[in-house]
């Protein structure tokens, strides 16, 4: 990878002496961005381009180039990868378009592209993108002119999907004073992809924070595993949010699972932090760039009041707390006041302070105080008369932060050309408003709080039952896709997750047998292949009392007509009762349930992602999901912590401890069997998903009632 | 109001020759902004000042001028202002500080001020503000220095409650090319407040946003009058929000409603929009400045794929729907392109195209497509190379939207730099951000939807018993401030708002009796003054089914201890056995009420807000509110459309209409409960609050169970 970002020597092929010509870019970017290696130069015409002779073909080239940069007609690469590999060349860039998924050719070239990197063992960025900027090195390849001065080197390095939005952030983290190390453009990720990238840029000793911008992910679950291995904030603003919950699924949790909750919640499990947009994104990096924020308590300063009160109401917002000055502090600061009007409380109001000195004095005095975690100042001045002080007050500012080793969030409010000519004096990046500087500090609270709290390793049980018992249900469902109710409930069962006591019987007489047995009330279950929605289709009887209920309740269920018109009502004892599509097919059977009383019901929940694998959700019993969306879903294998995390996460689960006097419930048998599950998706890769619903957790423990388990 | 914004004749008091003078300012800042009036200087010393001679006492000045200006120490203040009077001045604005509340003296001088004005019916700004600026007459009063150059004359109007913030606002609309007209800071609003200043903008013809900032509300119900009555775009920015909720309050609707959302919901009601920060207020008038958007049917255009996809993002975050273009529009578009790689989709993607005259062109088929109600462009170019065509383009922008009357939201991307030169060179608004464009376009499609749509008058209703009646029960209360449970029926029975069947009994005999006329199941409740929370005292019990468990249940409530240690667990009959601090005194006797069975439980409460007046809440049952939050606020009056609205506001709502299969609630009676709630808060000014938890919504009308009326 290292030949990508410091090769000691490139080669730009499809360059010509044409002032249109974009190869010609990357020459002059490479030459304006001072890198420092051979540039070597291929183009269909003889000529010259910045003093560097276009040859006309790849042989001509010396052996062993670093790395070559291709632009030129799609189909025209394959070919040229081909000549680059022959002259021993292993790392190449490929920006030209074309090589869409939309059209049969572009498909056709990206599997010949994907041979010839086989063949010869070559590694490739793109195609269609813009490329490579390593600041550190001069290596600037995209094939838009950038100018130099624009760009500031500094140790932000940034990935993304999009060449525009790669050139935006460069801009914006140059313009705020963090500047660049590394920039890559991926393009369609015909090799080389983010986790590659995201490899990188951990180890390399140029980056402090990482921004990634995704518009897809290819492996989730590495990305994870790289996410959580870092020491290094990562970033993540993923887009191409809106298309993904397209299709209707067929189960619950599919249809809720869409996949950007899932992006979201891989993010909260291993540790990326998620941006809503360009600017949150920055604004975090400006927050990751000051000390770590190691808790909770806070000052703001402020020179106007009407500040103040916004710099108090964003702290109550972003929960912090109000460092209460000691009377010995008020008393200090208070003779440093021209007048006596405004009370030197938190936020410290100092618009009656016109000696920026003095502000320097009192910030000092407050990241002396032990208890201070981080300060935050809201600056306002006047450009005209005030404007020297102020970049001298700014440049205090960043000097004390390095020296109490403590975050001070500096929010300077002047006339927009000032403040971007403050910016440009600075090394240190500054806020734009009271509310952006108290939320970047705490995400870096957060993220402190996260890596200081112990994560255990992903838990791993063993089933009850051998596996491959469990494998040979799991390979010959008698439901079509559907495993039947028994089967999926033995699965469970097989893992470790209690189900209400329950039997089969194949007749109405058999039925009576096992009632005896399970005891009374009990529920009854018709046993049938291609009925997955039992309740809606009559299948489904409930509160049974006796031996009579139950007889009437078989024959019922048996006499049920094999076809039914869709939306017929049926006239059964439960409420459920609109049809969608249901044609009845001879029952197998019925299974008998014992029927729970208590306990408060939740949904688990599984499916597999195509990113990131199997994910598991949880949520509470059907209003709550349906009405208040209210669920949580994280990726398998979770640890206990992620179990934990998953279950605070939703509102509900506050009824879980029991309201009002109610008996709480077994939130730790909850916690079990969501680490059950969890096992469960991740030994047998052919379950698509599961619907545990409900699980009922009592007072102590947990029984599911009912189980779906679709295959792939 | 209009001498305080157009004076034909100022006089400045507090002014000296010494540079450090903030009076001077004043001065400086009338010279600058060319107004044209008269200007006179009174200052301790005579001199000169820009040529004015400072004269030594008020008694000097020429009889009846417009408008005084004071800034000398605040006990100074209130002799000088009655000596304006004498000389005939009628308006004045005084910026001093030191009139705070938290002082003695302050709150002494505060009254004489306004003694002082009663006397010569002298209306005034501030004190402790920066004043007023004025941008079409010049009269720009602030003691800072201002820059002429960087305040730019526009339509904005700006009331706010802080100096600081004020000049903030005048900053940032003049720098992104609105401008600003008025700008008002009203400082401690001991005379003029919010609503003068909203009254006069209302009428002021070079007024056409009007922005406030607020940190406290004077009278909430006038504010919203004015609010509903204007045609005009008023955005509100509400700081001070942290500190709302801070004293516990007795009842469950007081402890819910923080003032915060209260805030929330006048806006809402009146239609002013609400801006979460200086960042989205600046954001919401740009979109206003701009044509209406009258529909949801949006284009995209893009230069950059992955801008194209954080527009398709937005689209669908902000409800828009992106327009499907046919196939000959396609094809036209198509022809521009230099290249076929792109699909000319929507959200647009003209990446390959470099010649801005043709984005004109496309832009000025998608304003002709007469089913487009707006277009959002995402232009990046080259500061180096496209700077002049990128700014053409945005004139041309610029005029199509005009020609056409339907808003381009144009979201120029550059180095910072130049955009900032871009803003200053165009009267046009553009967009830092993809996702802010979007939320503007929204907040105007939003009210002009609103504006659309019907709104009735606020319903008024009879009350069914004479109000004398009620006012005797409402001021004879039983059980100190707290109405006794059978008054409190009785009160909402008088509003029509329908009770469970219920009836008293004085002893267990009498209740026996009761229950006969009334029938089984039934509830039995004590009666006694003092106990406001029944169930927690162990003074309901639920589900009597005959005379035997009504005669036990009343002996219990009868034999439960007078006096009971705080926190002591009663054994009776149903789970909310926690006590607090209930200490029972002599029971006035029983209420028996028919038990309810079915139906859906929500409440309805009401209090009175310091600054709104009566308030009326809505939530879905205990549980929802408690782990949802999930509840609405009005203030009465109510609109038919309010109580329509807040019911639609909660999410719990969708319960009511009844899901899978359950049988729907009367979603009209609750409608009809709140508006008589609605009229009994505005009827009776000495109820404080009011909780009716719950009401029970059946298939067919409400019954209320139980009901708690606090007076003040």
């Amino acid at each position: 990878m290292d030949k990508i970002f410091n090769p000691n020597s490139i080669v730009v092929i499809g360059v010509s002496e044409r002032p249109t010509n974009m190869g010609r870019n990357i020459v002059a970017n490479l030459l304006d961005f001072g890198y420092r290696g051979e540039i070597h130069v291929v183009g269909q015409r003889e000529g010259v381009v910045f003093g560097h002779r276009i040859r006309t073909s790849i042989e001509e080239l010396p052996q062993g180039i670093d790395l070559a940069v291709i632009l030129t007609p799609a189909p025209t690469v394959p070919d040229l990868m081909d000549a680059c590999g022959r002259q021993g060349i292993r790392r190449v860039v490929i920006e030209s378009g074309g090589f869409g998924e939309f059209s049969a050719e572009g498909q056709e070239l990206s599997e010949r592209l994907r041979a010839v990197a086989r063949k010869w063992g070559i590694r490739f960025v793109g195609p269609n993108c813009i490329s490579v900027i390593n600041m550190d090195s001069g290596v600037c390849l995209p094939f838009v002119r950038l100018q130099r001065h624009t760009l500031k080197k500094g140790r932000v390095s940034v990935v993304s999907q999009s060449g525009g939005i790669t050139i935006v952030y460069t801009g914006l983290f140059s313009s705020v004073g963090l500047g660049i190390s590394k920039a890559i453009s991926m393009g369609n990720k015909l090799d080389l992809d983010e986790t590659d990238y995201l490899a990188y840029l951990l180890e390399d000793k140029n980056t402090d924070i990482i921004c990634l911008h995704l518009e897809s992910i290819e492996d989730g679950q590495r990305l994870m595993e790289l996410a959580r291995s870092s020491s290094k904030p990562i970033l993540l603003h993923k887009t191409n949010v809106g298309q993904a919950s397209a299709h209707i699924a067929q189960s619950h949790t599919a249809a809720l699972a869409n996949d950007d909750r899932i992006v979201s919640a891989a993010a909260r499990q291993a540790g990326m932090i998620r941006a809503r947009n360009f600017r949150t994104m920055v604004n975090y990096a400006k927050g990751f760039s000051l000390p770590p924020v190691k808790g909770n308590t806070l000052v703001a300063i402020s020179r106007s009041g009407g500040r103040a009160v916004v710099a108090a109401d964003m702290a109550a917002a972003f929960g912090f707390d109000l460092y209460s000055f000691p009377r010995e502090f008020r008393e200090k600061v208070k003779g440093g006041f021209r007048a006596k009007v405004i009370e030197p409380t938190n936020p410290l109001d100092l618009g009656d302070l016109f000696d920026f000195r003095i502000y320097v004095n009192i910030l000092e005095e407050c990241l002396k105080i032990e208890d201070v975690d981080a300060v935050l100042m809201a600056h306002a001045y006047s450009s005209l008369l005030e404007r020297k002080a102020a970049h001298r007050l700014t440049h205090a500012v960043q000097e004390l932060a390095a020296k109490y080793n403590k975050p001070v969030a500096l929010c300077p409010f002047s006339e927009s050309e000032e403040i971007l000519s403050l910016k440009k004096d600075l090394e240190y990046p500054t806020f734009s408003e009271i509310d952006e500087a108290m939320e970047a500090l705490a995400v870096s609270r957060d993220r402190y709080r996260r890596l200081r709290k112990a994560r255990g390793e992903p838990v791993s049980i063993s089933p009850l039952r051998p596996k491959d018992e469990l494998r040979r249900i799991l390979t010959s469902p008698k439901g079509g896709d559907t495993l039947m109710l028994h089967q999926a409930l033995e699965v469970c069962q097989g893992y470790g997750i209690p189900v209400a006591k329950w039997a089969t019987a194949s007749s109405s007489e058999k039925a009576v047998e096992a009632a005896k047995r399970l005891g009374y009330p009990l529920a009854l279950k018709i046993l049938s292949p291609h009925i997955s929605h039992k309740s809606d289709a009559g299948g489904i009887a409930l509160g049974i009392e006796d031996e009579k209920s139950l007889k009437r309740a078989c024959e019922e269920m048996l006499s049920l007509p094999r076809e039914r018109a869709p939306g017929t009502p049926l006239s059964n004892r439960h409420s459920q009762i609109s049809i969608p599509h249901s044609p009845f097919s001879t029952p197998h059977g019925f299974l008998l349930q014992k029927m729970i009383s208590g306990g408060r019901e939740v949904i688990l929940g599984g499916k597999r992602d195509p990113s990131f694998g199997p994910v598991v959700m949880f949520g509470l019993g059907g209003v709550y999901v349906e009405v208040f969306d209210d669920v949580a879903f994280r990726v398998a294998p979770l640890t206990r912590e992620d179990a934990e995390e998953m279950i605070a996460e939703v509102k509900g689960s506050r009824l879980l401890p029991g309201i009002r006097g109610e008996k709480p419930s077994d939130v730790e048998a909850v916690v079990d069997s969501l680490l059950r599950l969890s096992q469960l998706l991740q030994d047998f890769p052919a379950i698509a998903e599961v619907d545990i619903n409900p699980l009922v957790v009592l007072e102590k423990g947990t029984l599911a009632v009912d189980a779906r388990i679709v295959l792939k």
